[in-house]
């Protein structure tokens, strides 16, 4: 694809959305021409790229014309529905929702793991799921090191997951809550200000959620290791837009703190945050407006043969989404 | 010790003390005296028990004359200089604090664990560190069912294990953010509001912090277990006054998830909260002012030979703390 090109945002207005339009003027994306899609209830509305407005339009099968790639972050309906369209235009898509992750013959892409798998395409690249791609960054540069065999991750998710309405929501429970109110729910099932609980996302048959489950097999695809081990808890936490992550792995080969610290300082996209002596490690607040994943506490855990204990914080909104795929758009174009 | 008794409250002022004087009315404790001793700071204050006004008194060596039963929540220097006086007053000490709990000779006890401990006891009892209390609780029958070999926990702390000052920490920073102003750290050395961070106590010399050592250390002493492998992983949350635990242990004998329920339906100070069908599960909202550990996400976790996962969330200054103290007394008492 050759610069400068013609990009499309599909759901601009959402949490991601913004966060996409931010993202590609703070990395100078080459930008021909910029189209802002949405659904009916935000068309019209006017956003600001690059100092200029940009008019919402309506997304409908035609918007796709003289595309180059358009970022879709409108959830899987919308993708599955306006996809197939805006391929047929010759557009390529990288979409964020979870329609295609698992398709077989469609890449799914983080580019400090997979990026081979970009050229694979047929018109389509999906985004991962947040957790696991802020997960797959610190552990990908591991597992080339030393294998990991098995995966033990508790979640610390933010409301960001959820979309701008659920940040909000926090924030309004928050307030209420302060004023001696109840908290209201509208969005997410359960109270998420000044209290914690398992992820929202429906339990399946195996007794975890679909978002857990999300976590295994979009790194499994990722790492082209479909029986890698993992074993996770998905839980929110009254943060608004970064995601921590307790993870302790067990790897083939024996890993010491001290290497794997030397592997992670080197590794794109990582940011070594782990001083023991301030007791200042990854948190979500720091992590909020980073292009990198946060990295501490990387210890030992002698209750495993090869057992490495780590904290990371990723951004939700970038590298769990917005970032990854403007990383993706920006590895499609010709050098 | 023949009911009813005179007991002392030391540090009755603080986060805990006034959860153990509202625990010792809820149990209707036979409290023939009650003594509320605390530092100069707090001398004067009247505290409600039962309707009356009761005046806190400043704790000297000669506090514990004719007292039956102490309870010690006032931190380990404290309980260290106290202590030995109390006992020497015939006194028996229920102690909160760090101080005493890893010496080989005084009891360290969960009611609910290891009850035929507090018969060793030579003049004090220690209470365990909450995280630890509200781990024990569940997984105690569980290693009774099938053997525990290994345990990989992951906290979601409540602000209120740093004390009522870090609670209220916690409120003025949320207020503060959300009226757009900076927050305040005086207590916690991180923003606690709106954010996630690895457990303030010191990180030690194997790369654990003192928190999560303690998990080990207590845990193996309750279960006379010296050598049960753990893995913890402390973090605090915006939360007020529950702590919530991801777990995953591996047993010698297979426990499928079916049978795991089983067992804790039955477990003393266990309530089971698991319904796949609504996505709900243990909440620290739900566990506040609980004398039980609630305990739910029980799957099986195939990543390990035996493996099991739990969520289990219990009040920090109940079951953490101020109950399991009153428990403790409770079973002081003649049947």
């Amino acid at each position: 694809m050759k610069a400068p090109v013609h990009i499309a945002v599909l759901g601009a207005t959402g949490a991601v959305g913004v966060e996409v339009l931010k993202t590609l003027e703070r990395r100078n994306f080459p930008v021909r021409k910029l189209t802002l899609l949405a659904s009916e209830r935000s068309v019209g509305k006017k956003m600001k790229f690059k100092g200029q407005d940009v008019t919402v339009e309506q997304v409908n099968p035609e918007s796709f014309k003289g595309v180059d790639v358009a970022i879709f972050s409108a959830g899987a309906t919308r993708s599955r529905e306006f996809a197939p369209h805006a391929i047929k235009a010759g557009c390529v898509v990288v979409d964020n929702s979870s329609a295609f992750r698992m398709d077989a013959d469609i890449p799914l892409v983080v580019p400090e793991v997979n990026p081979g798998d970009i050229k694979k395409h047929k018109g389509l690249i999906a985004n991962p799921n947040c957790s696991a791609a802020i997960l797959a960054v610190p552990l990908w540069p591991l597992h080339q090191a030393a294998k990991i065999n098995r995966i033990v991750v508790s979640t610390y998710q933010a409301a960001s997951g959820a979309g701008a309405r659920a940040m909000a929501e926090l924030e309004n429970q928050s307030r209420d809550i302060l004023d001696g109110k109840p908290a209201k729910k509208e969005i997410l099932p359960h109270q998420i200000a000044f209290n914690v609980f398992s992820h929202n996302a429906r339990i399946q048959e195996n007794g975890y959620n679909e978002e857990e489950n999300k976590m295994v097999e979009e790194t499994r695809k990722m790492f082209h290791e479909p029986k890698l081990a993992i074993c996770p808890t998905c839980v929110r936490v009254p943060v608004y837009r970064a995601h921590t992550e307790s993870v302790v792995i067990e790897t083939e080969r024996k890993l010491t703190a001290a290497e794997a610290r030397k592997v992670l300082l080197k590794a794109p996209g990582v940011k070594v945050v782990d001083d023991r002596e301030k007791n200042y490690f990854p948190m979500p607040i720091d992590a909020t407006n980073l292009l990198e994943v946060l990295v501490g506490r990387i210890r030992e855990d002698d209750t495993a043969q090869n057992g490495l204990a780590l904290f990371i914080s990723g951004d939700q909104l970038l590298k769990g989404a917005a970032w990854n795929a403007v990383q993706i758009a920006e590895m499609l174009l010709e050098k």
